[in-house]
């Protein structure tokens, strides 16, 4: 390979496909004859010089990348401060990316990492060095503007609802009346909470009640409904988005419980919404905090995620080496009857640091759901398998890609 | 079909595999020229006639049940008492296998369920009416005596493995330092806690210490492990089994947390060894409470599982047939190169009732871990895949099975 080098960094938390766009974005390199670097642990990787030379490993070893959960590189929630808080960590990147000859900087990350992207187009203008910065989305929380989504939201999604559907079924069969409630991630935004909706397949079917951040949780409101809920089906499915707040607008989580009860909470949202339930009800109700399992779920991904995954990695490279910057390599969905992604630039001064909430138009808040302009949005996103490699032993083969040093 | 009906049913706690036996034995009955009946609710939909005929029901449907997790049928945990305890129950049941010409019982549960089965091996003794009795096991907690393993326990095996050995890559590609734990169901037993030890593909991987309700739990050794566990590989993964218990043999999550940081126990035993390690080294812990997602999923159940679950409720029906009585179909494992498993008969008055605990050569208690000859026994029971079918909405296909009443 002649061209010179560009460097990828995955920045902020792992999800089912961030992989995806590393190959994305290795394979193309590859193909327009340029190496590929990879920061380790993100930004932390470029400042301190610890870099990855990803054209040393086999094409065999690349195509196994896609298929592993988390961040092969290792990522970092360090984000650059601006250059006046903090000039010595830009001259640090400046020296490193002199060094090996690199103007091509591409980082994939959700809005803090697009804000600090958002921040970097302005290195030249700094440092003095010519450095061009694309960014690559990526984060479960679907929060990033200006992008139909995110890469990582549809996979959590399909895991979320696949086992809202499961479990669902399996509370269903059981004679005893049962309540259900399952935690998702989401401290500010409703995304994965909402998605959860994809699991019912018929009328009536689960998720019975969903409590989004969004919405103001009215305690009463929802006890009625789980009452008559347990009256109507003999189990009712609940699903509690880990940042629910109550009428002060604070999480319901980190409240103290012991006002009402007695007692401090030690679990998340979905313990204490149990609590309540048992104790204002009484009715135990199972728990589920699924916690990163939602995140590291790659052998359930959607195969448009982690397809689009890939593309948006893929594109990332070409718009580098053309010369394109500032920019986020966003999906634009085209209108047909069947959905696909168009892969628009986006100018990453419009995306860092903002937060899209789930819109009022997808919310149902009187019935705790969401609306079918929702699903519609949704349903696209769930379809396509994109299975694991099993190993020998009956699991998914994680085991992880040695890449050599520079 | 000429034959005289048989009567299935599905007791207890549904397991991810339940169906598949509910498969084996509509197949084999179908062949063998008998109608198969189900009840409705496990034993209350025998003493209360509310039966279904699945000899009505389509073939194709009938190859979807496998698919299902749950209870096809619904499950109960209503055990009959003895007779001398409850006469008018045994006699509203005989009316009803007398109604319908019923002479074959088939049990598909759990301890309780081979108790109960066990106990209406005397149903002609107590009513004079003839009734062969046959158990088909089934639980997730793989508790059952004398049976290699119980069909439930592979499935839950292989997701919650599978999804300890996803979050870890994802842990571990977090650059700061974290602690992930995991709580599993088994309130009495530690083979599903111990089941995650699959998860590592190469030593040192997680889960990096396993909490087993066997092994009375020492809070003071336990947190020197994780700190070093910390400094040794950045992050710490641990199993810990819901049911863990204090050296005074009573379940941690019970215990009053406030004696020691003022505080009540709301969540699981999850949630309580969090706060600890919050408490006690000042890092945060992610927790995840699996509950009844490693019950309920049914798109990675292991094949072994599924197909072994077929061939218990097959084989039922014939024994059935072949006038056996008073046995449950148990596992053998054959000492192959490649393990296999007959299927024998074992008395159900040697099962009901009692407990399986993971045995003392499995345990490698003063490491918080399981043994070699521990995986050894459980790596052949995660093998091979038996994926859902995926519906047009892109998730596993779920709808539930319309039973024709009798």
């Amino acid at each position: 390979m002649t061209g010179s080098p560009l460097l990828y960094l995955q920045s902020g938390g792992p999800t089912a496909v961030l992989n995806a766009s590393a190959q994305g974005a290795i394979e193309a390199a590859r193909h327009l004859g340029h190496p590929l670097y990879a920061a380790r642990d993100g930004l932390a990787g470029l400042i301190h010089d610890r870099l990855v030379d990803t054209s040393r490993v086999s094409e065999s070893e690349i195509a196994r990348l896609s298929r592993l959960p988390g961040g092969s590189f290792g990522v970092s929630r360090h984000m650059l401060p601006s250059f006046l808080e903090a000039p010595q960590e830009w001259l640090a990147a400046r020296d490193v990316l002199e060094r090996h000859g690199i103007h091509h900087l591409l980082v994939n990350g959700g809005n803090g990492s697009m804000g600090c992207a958002a921040k970097m187009s302005a290195f030249e203008q700094h440092t003095g060095y010519p450095l061009t910065v694309i960014g690559i989305p990526k984060t479960i929380d679907n929060d990033l503007m200006a992008t139909d989504f995110s890469p990582g939201f549809p996979s959590a999604a399909r895991f979320l609802a696949t086992a809202m559907r499961e479990v669902a079924v399996d509370i269903n069969s059981m004679e005893v009346k049962r309540v259900f409630i399952m935690e998702t991630m989401g401290r500010h935004t409703g995304w994965l909470a909402a998605s959860t909706a994809a699991a019912a397949q018929r009328p009536g079917d689960a998720p019975h009640l969903i409590l989004l951040p969004e919405v103001a949780f009215d305690p009463a409101e929802f006890l009625q409904r789980v009452s008559v809920c347990l009256q109507r089906n003999g189990h009712c499915c609940v699903t509690i988005a880990e940042g629910l707040k109550g009428p002060d607008g604070k999480p319901v989580a980190q409240s103290r419980y012991d006002k009402v009860y007695g007692n401090e909470q030690l679990g998340g949202a979905g313990a204490w919404l149990a609590a309540m339930v048992r104790h204002q009800l009484g009715i135990t109700a199972h728990v589920s905090q699924v916690d990163c399992l939602q995140r590291g779920a790659r052998h359930l991904a959607s195969g448009v995620d982690v397809r689009m995954a890939y593309v948006a990695g893929y594109a990332a490279v070409e718009w580098a080496l053309e010369g394109m910057h500032g920019v986020m390599t966003g999906f634009e969905r085209s209108q047909t009857a069947s959905p696909d992604w168009n892969i628009v630039p986006v100018n990453l001064a419009d995306i860092g640091e903002k937060e899209r909430m789930l819109p009022a138009e997808f919310i149902d808040a009187p019935n705790f759901g969401v609306t079918p302009a929702f699903l519609d949005y949704l349903q696209p996103l769930l379809v396509g398998e994109a299975t694991s490699t099993f190993a020998a032993d009956g699991l998914p083969d994680c085991r992880p890609i040695d890449w050599p040093t520079v």
